[in-house]
């Protein structure tokens, strides 16, 4: 068992990706009786790499990627904070499948039978198409260019720092970007996974799950969640279809349900009846949300109305209430300085284990021996390497993808693209591109590694890096806004992609699956998300016309947060409203200081320490959300309390059939919206003397 | 065992008092192995009589009596569908008295042991008294009297014939005739449970409950129920006060949600989300809810629309809505034909089976042996006492009342009767009242006889046959509406409380308390209910002025209904709508040819054709409410298949929490009101149309 035990903060940045943890060790009960996973799929033959790649698979894949595209996207636009939906891909990937091959089989058609190899390959691929989905930045960078957002200040909204989003430039730009990642992570792959022997917590989660589900008790287990998801996905889309029908106008329907009374509405405390949003709540640790319940309560509950009290004295009382120079850049700039000095101290901390770990690699490996790095405390004991370990590495090392293709297709690619984005982006200069790509390989690796060690991708953190810098560097007065978002958006998908898919081949690792299969498959996933993502984007911001409006059904925050960070970087911080600056150094050093401190505590009174970056979400959003995640967290935990094991074993497909019911719904929900269908009634709230002022006039 | 297994349709008319057979039968099946219930008691002493009327028990009786009277106010005045709420009150009795004894025994004060026999004065304490707030007619002929009532109608609305409700009456006129129906059935005790053996299935149940708590398994069992009745009711409490914030307003809340759409809506189709129906769904059987749901269908779904379509050819169209010459006149008069024609047909069966038993009983008896009634099929059979029956006898005989004092307490009783009720109703000639009092022991006595046979109480009818009686007697001219509800006050409460008691006997007998203590406790509990509910009658009536407005919160439809029988028995058909007439015959004759139809079919059969008692009640009120009991039909359905055993161990315990939790939020509800606390906000239901009104109304 290559899984070592080391304390993860299973979180990204936005992204908060968590592992789940609870199965692994689950799974790792259930498989230590045998001691070993490969002794047990022994009699299973392992099928030729092209063999893996199967039409079902890809076809299972596809129809999985529009579904997990349409969840991905709606949690882009509406909170930006996206559970991992591993355990669900997986989960129904195998269902698919297996129903698919049943079906042949029973009619005598089934000529390959489904093996595990099979369901890495489909994982794979659907995690790589929904990952453009994040990577692409619909609710981040991308959508920060279009007016819309734009026009929400006064600051560099002139057309050279403005593009509106359309399907074609969308498409050529994912095309352009994305498949770089994939090229320059090949070569590492075998140092990753073989010699360096990372953990990737997700990946072997992943890993373990499609283990299971191929031995006959885990295949049971799998049936019984499958069936608990499918209840709940039921459930969520009948209620999500439900709500519908309620919500014809704004501020109607069960989103503005003022659960909490009237005046905790107005500072955003209620329940939003967001099947979602309680799915993610019971997928997300108690510590994320109970960060994000203490981060809303200090912001909502706390700093606004008192800075609301000092309209006219801080910032001008005349201004709209969307305005970055009012309350609204309060509310921005403050979740920006806390969420930048989250990412810098641990972008500062990984990058520091990082260096770390690979001296201590290559000490080890110059003394000869090779350990992994999980377990360097004891440098004397030197690993018989396992029956699982060997067969392993034999199959992993078997199916080679030369060198040569992976860097040759890099250059050719890094061309290409150079030739092409600044045509798209015309103040992206081709060298400013040429730069990023010399310096980005450098930065995969080091994502790929960090998120090897420790769970946590900082993609957008680079990402954020990549706006400032350029952003700087091409000047307001030639269109730095735009130029630093696009910036983001080239470097945000090489890195976020390597290390999302070496924790793929991980996965294909400990299920056997040759890397070649998984790299086509990864290709193949790659290219479905470059054009199924922008087309879901597009019926989004075609159904939804106000799509980035605060208030609005998806307010899309983090383009607003992008936009203001690429502004920041620009023009400096003269555009701040009174105080909001010093308001801003405390925050981002508060952000230190906490994280700091939950470093110096240890990981047992860490987790009682909020996480910074998940306190400055609901600085802008509000914290309803946070209250549907909390009702989820306090579900789960009542739910563990009666009975753990149950909890444990069934939670994760409750909580992904919640989230994948109600994501699904938004499809039917958007169609419905394009053809002008409109709901009948208006689930309305008012106070007591406005109904009764409405009363009479309807009486009237 | 002395439970006969006939096939039984535990309904009352409009009380319909549901025994917990299914609870029966599982106590049967635990207490089988036992072969007898006493055996296992055999080492417990019973107390003398005085000694099981303790202060404890009266101050819980005190407390649950007030608690239930509230609820089935609460019933009265919103559908008059009252379930059977006996097993709550077993059940919290004995949770209080539990608790009281645990407190006292840790403080080393307990002089008493709690025993299963003052369980027993408790539970018939509280049926005593929240019995009378069903037979007071808070919801039915006194409510009746009223203004409110009266003033829907432009027939018989003059001051003769209105008796507006106030305090110092109400209680003097349920003291002055609430104690008769006790004195009346004293002396048959000894025929109808140790001669007659008669079944009371309510009563057995609620022996075998109490009896179940007081051995060690039944106390965990009950300890289990009492803390899942306690979970729902708190949550069903909670769910009232919720709700009770978005009321703001006619027309607000979640009671005019339009779940299944606007125009659904209109026609009274839609989910109500009251807790209360949902478990009152639960305890009923589901033969009741289908025939709830087939009446609300026929009659909202397809006649009212239909005949509302002839507006100004059948009735004229400048009616009010609410007049009974109009739509409204339909409704009412359609179930009035229906509910008398079950009634009639019902009446001159148990009365044919009243006198069919009671001649086989006195030839058996001639013969020498006494039978149950139940195994007349096989008299050869001689049975042997067993060794329950013979203690259960030796006890239920060792404490007699003298049959002088019940004689001549009835005879007193009805000479102050007599003697005061023409004062408070002045059409109500004293020789009306002498006349009643002389055939009323016959009719208490057929009721409690019909009743130990198939836990069936005609109450409700006989006092339909009261009004008709005297109305007529009285003549419109001189009051006859008053006269006749008055007349249907006094018979109901004699007969109802003649039965409800002899099912008390039933289960003291069953559970070896003394008569005499039983007696003793059900005048106190009558007395208790004798003040307590006409005040709590009188803080709906004071908090809510539109008690008795169909649409409101408390439409108390029976209260129209009562009022229309009176109208039409005093002045005949005239008054009715075009064509009205003719539907009713056709509808009276169909309630009859239904239950000859389920009575030829047999048991099997029968639980397929709807009831038409059941069927006429959504006639008037809408589908409403059915949607909720079939809810908490569709919940028990779903549970049984899931889990039957916990299902049936734990539904009426949910059921119960249910009922009680928002029946109790009245209480805070009323204060709430008559402290002039209004809610905050409105939950209102617009159509788009109306919604883009008000937005650009309330934009101004």
């Amino acid at each position: 068992m290559d899984h070592t035990s080391t304390s993860i903060n299973n979180r990204k940045p936005e992204k908060t990706h968590i592992s789940n943890e609870e199965i692994v060790e689950k799974e790792e009960d259930s498989t230590a009786k045998h001691d070993s996973v490969e002794k047990i799929f022994e009699s299973k033959e392992v099928p030729p790499w092209q063999k893996q790649l199967t039409f079902r698979a890809f076809f299972v894949s596809f129809v999985l990627s529009v579904l997990f595209t349409f969840i991905v996207m709606k949690l882009n636009l509406t909170t930006g904070i996206i559970p991992s939906l591993n355990v669900s891909a997986g989960l129904l990937g195998f269902f698919f499948v297996k129903v698919w091959t049943k079906f042949l089989d029973k009619s005598g058609l089934l000529k390959q039978p489904f093996t595990r190899q099979e369901n890495t390959v489909v994982q794979t691929c659907v995690v790589a198409s929904s990952g453009i989905a994040f990577s692409g930045g619909f609710g981040s960078y991308l959508f920060g260019m279009s007016e819309a957002i734009a026009k929400k200040t006064t600051e560099a909204n002139d057309s050279q720092n403005i593009k509106n989003p359309a399907l074609t430039w969308m498409i050529g730009f994912l095309f352009v970007v994305s498949f770089l990642g994939l090229f320059s992570v090949v070569p590492l792959r075998k140092i990753m996974i073989i010699d360096f022997k990372l953990t990737y917590p997700s990946g072997t989660a992943t890993a373990h799950l499609i283990n299971s589900f191929h031995t006959p008790l885990g295949a049971k287990l799998a049936k019984k969640q499958v069936r608990t998801l499918g209840k709940f996905f039921s459930f969520s889309f009948l209620w999500g279809f439900f709500q519908w029908f309620f919500t014809a106008g704004d501020g109607c329907g069960f989103v503005e349900f003022p659960t909490f009374g009237l005046k905790a509405y107005q500072n955003k405390f209620y329940f939003d009846f967001s099947a979602t949003y309680v799915g993610v709540g019971m997928i997300c640790p108690y510590l994320i949300n109970i960060s994000l319940l203490v981060g809303a309560i200090l912001s909502w509950g706390i700093m606004w109305p008192l800075i609301e009290n000092r309209k006219g004295d801080w910032y001008s009382a005349t201004l709209a209430p969307s305005s970055l120079h009012g309350i609204q850049g309060y509310r921005v700039f403050i979740a920006i300085a806390m969420i930048l000095g989250d990412g810098l101290y641990n972008f500062v901390k990984v990058l520091g284990r990082t260096i770390l770990g690979l001296y201590q690699q290559i000490r080890d490996k110059n003394s000869g021996s090779v350990l992994p790095v999980g377990s360097n405390s004891s440098p004397s004991n030197t690993p018989t390497v396992s029956y699982d370990d060997e067969r392993r590495t034999r199959l992993f090392l078997k199916d080679k993808i030369p060198t040569w293709v992976a860097i040759s297709g890099y250059i050719v690619l890094a061309i290409i693209s150079a030739a092409t984005l600044p045509h798209i982006f015309h103040p992206l200069k081709w060298y400013y591109i040429v730069v990023m790509y010399i310096f980005a390989p450098t930065l995969a690796f080091c994502n790929a590694y960090g998120c090897g060690l420790t769970d946590w991708s900082l993609a957008s953190t680079y990402g954020k890096l990549a706006i400032f810098m350029i952003g700087a560097w091409a000047g307001a007065s030639h269109g730095g806004v735009l130029a630093g978002l696009a910036a983001c958006g080239v470097m945000m998908n090489i890195v976020s992609t390597a290390s999302d898919l070496t924790q793929d081949f991980k996965t294909g690792y400990m299920t056997l699956a040759s890397p070649r299969s998984m790299f086509v498959s990864q290709v193949i996933g790659t290219a479905i998300g470059c054009i199924v993502s922008p087309c879901v984007f597009w019926i989004f911001y075609k159904a939804f016309p106000d799509l980035g409006n605060l208030g609005s059904q998806y307010p899309a925050p983090y383009a607003t947060v992008y936009r203001g960070i690429a502004i920041l970087g620009v023009e400096g911080f003269s555009s701040l409203p009174n105080h909001c600056l010093t308001l801003c150094y405390v925050f981002f050093i508060a952000a230190v200081v906490i994280n700091v401190l939950r470093d110096i505590v240890g990981p047992k009174w860490a987790s009682f320490i909020p996480i910074p970056m998940a306190m400055a979400i609901p600085f802008y959003l509000g914290p309803y959300f946070t209250i549907d995640m909390c009702v989820g967290s306090l579900i789960l935990f009542i739910w563990e309390n009666v009975d753990k094991a149950k909890a444990d074993a069934f939670g994760p497909a409750v909580a992904s059939g919640l989230i994948c019911g109600d994501g699904i719904w938004t499809l039917p929900s958007s169609i419905l919206a394009l053809a002008g269908v409109k709901p009948p009634i208006c689930m309305k709230f008012l106070s007591r003397k406005e109904n009764a002022r409405v009363d009479t006039f309807l009486g009237n």
